[in-house]
């Protein structure tokens, strides 16, 4: 259930209702992979960093440690001790990005894996039925994330397919929410708009999936090579088209600017690797831009990353200690760079919620940019 | 100043009093070779896991980030944020099995980093002033670790030069305690008793530097080699010749059995990277013997590593959980792996204390390690 408390220009500020628990909007969800967040954090840390939805890779699942494996020990959130809201990708995009050989047909993917080569087939109903037994709170639909660019044929045979695949989703989850043994038989269903940088084709598909009535909508196939400015006109066109009742999700964005303009334009739910990636390679986030620790301006330095900032590692640890820490390949360092990471990205949606509140979004987006681009 | 609170058999139970607070012993004191625990452990999960001391490495800090710049930044402590005792080991031990071309001569070593192949030269005077400038609590004599086996005159010669290096290190200890700019100036210096497997040597050495009224006494140069069997022997002879009311260190050991045996022959002091080493390699301790949790049969197993742990892990995650993360290479489950073992090794020192505070040492030992052997 969506509970829109209020907008402020185009940007929304709500509350989901699931059965994991509310979720407070625009939100971003923190990334774990393989059912942790890479960096040697842990559920309880994603507690203490503030994060409220955790985002979990139905094919890395499938494949490892197999989804019957999590369905036995009693769901993923049980498998990796988090009782918040856990939303599940398809596994569509890994099968596209990630595996070897593959075939697209109209009953799903024939791809191999990226970890033993064994031949792999998925299609919505087999998506489904991974991500009920996985058991997350939100389930993403069956989808072709297209390649970028792409002609303009084959992206409405494509988002056509997508169409057809969408509604097979809904049938499948459905049948599934009904069965004995499914563990969360209110499990969430996301629709994904595709289109590519066409938005005309965005627009047409946007109108079709909303009819369907689905939990929330995701803007899939962005972020894959065109610019931020196209990235920001296709929302521009195609945002509008989607249920303004209902979650909007754009899918693996992005930067903290990618994230305050696409506020702006009614997007409220966004998930992407770069805090804990960057994290791992020592690029720490601050209000006032980013820093590389490991340059040697830091050596001496015993300020914590940013003043101020409550993160577990920004209470105690040192630019220099952490520096030193990279450079001596302790893992700990990577863990309080990843850490603060993901600190200030929840922190920033817990300040643009604020703003929307306060029907200051404007201004405080114009603001935070300028800072960060100082 | 070493409190002597009972003996039960020769096993000790005491206090030592330092500048950075109480050690209660017997000890384990967990190794952070670079300022930090591998595994992603940080010096607050060190409070959490009972840790009373800290061991770096003398030699990796000198190399890296260099003494001088820990002590600009405030000591060791301050850099790592940890305010209980810590001990650096001489850095002696780390030249003879770590670095390239070396070259042992009356005034110290010659040798070559093993990171950028420069060449250094240490001998006691600069250890100690390594050491004051990372200001440990306590620092360790620089000693020859001869190699195992090594022959009779070898060793004899090696052990008399190491007792001329001792005084060497007392003399500058005392005048670097007395500098304006120390940042310890109530550093702690404990002396190294070496001699190899030959009983008699290790005697006379014990003997002579006894006389020294250093702050505590380590046996060195064992396990690097000789048996388990051997090792009790050279403790059953030459820990006798050690001060009683002093703290009695065995460098580098070793397993809890190693550990319980040791305890029983008078050693109070404690270090070895096992537990970490092993927890990296998903090999977890228990009360009832070791696990690999990369093995299959621990798939579907929802139980804690150990039924009742109160460790950070214990407390929340399952075998089967863990295994997953480590077959996926997640630095979660190393981490996970590691503070369970610090905190089982932590946590049998204090059993160990509670056993010699009862006068009930030898019955606990016992059944210990009949448990631990099953």
């Amino acid at each position: 259930m969506y509970k829109l408390l209020n907008v402020d220009g185009r940007a929304k500020r709500a509350q989901v209702h699931t059965v994991h628990g509310i979720v407070e909007t625009p939100v971003f969800m923190n990334v774990g992979t393989a059912g942790a967040i890479k960096g040697a954090v842990s559920s309880m840390d994603l507690k203490e960093i503030k994060c409220q939805v955790e985002l979990s890779n139905t094919y890395h699942l499938h494949v490892r440690p197999g989804d019957e494996v999590i369905k036995q020990l009693g769901g993923l959130h049980k498998f990796m001790v988090w009782d918040r809201p856990i939303l599940t990708d398809s596994g569509g995009f890994q099968v596209f990005s990630l595996s070897g050989l593959r075939k697209i047909k109209e009953e799903g993917v024939y791809f191999s894996s990226h970890v033993d080569g064994r031949k792999i087939f998925m299609g919505p109903e087999e998506s489904m039925q991974i991500q009920s037994n996985i058991a997350s709170t939100i389930a993403m639909a069956f989808d072709e994330c297209a390649p970028y660019p792409a002609t303009r044929e084959y992206m409405q045979n494509s988002v056509d397919r997508t169409t057809r695949w969408l509604k097979r989703c809904k049938s499948e989850m459905k049948r599934l929410n009904s069965l004995e043994d499914t563990i969360n038989k209110k499990q969430m269903l996301f629709g994904i708009n595709q289109g590519g940088t066409y938005a005309d084709i965005r627009i047409e598909h946007a109108k079709v999936i909303s009819e369907l009535d689905l939990d929330g909508y995701a803007v899939g196939g962005l972020a894959v090579g065109e610019s931020h400015d196209e990235m920001y006109r296709i929302l521009d066109e195609a945002v509008p088209y989607l249920p303004q009742d209902k979650p909007t999700y754009l899918m693996g964005v992005g930067t903290p600017i990618n994230i305050l303009e696409s506020v702006e334009r009614g997007v409220d739910f966004f998930d992407c690797v770069y805090p804990a990636r960057n994290g791992r390679h020592g690029h720490v986030y601050t209000n006032f831009g980013k820093h590389n620790l490991w340059n040697a301006k830091f050596k001496l330095d015993d300020r914590p990353i940013e003043e101020g900032c409550q993160c577990p590692t920004c209470k105690h640890y040192s630019r220099a200690y952490i520096r030193h820490l990279l450079k001596a390949k302790e893992m700990l360092g990577m863990r309080l760079c990843v850490l603060h990471n993901l600190y200030f990205y929840n922190t920033l949606m817990e300040e643009i919620r604020d703003a929307i509140d306060k029907n200051q979004y404007k201004e405080y987006k114009n603001s935070k940019i300028e800072n960060m681009l100082q």
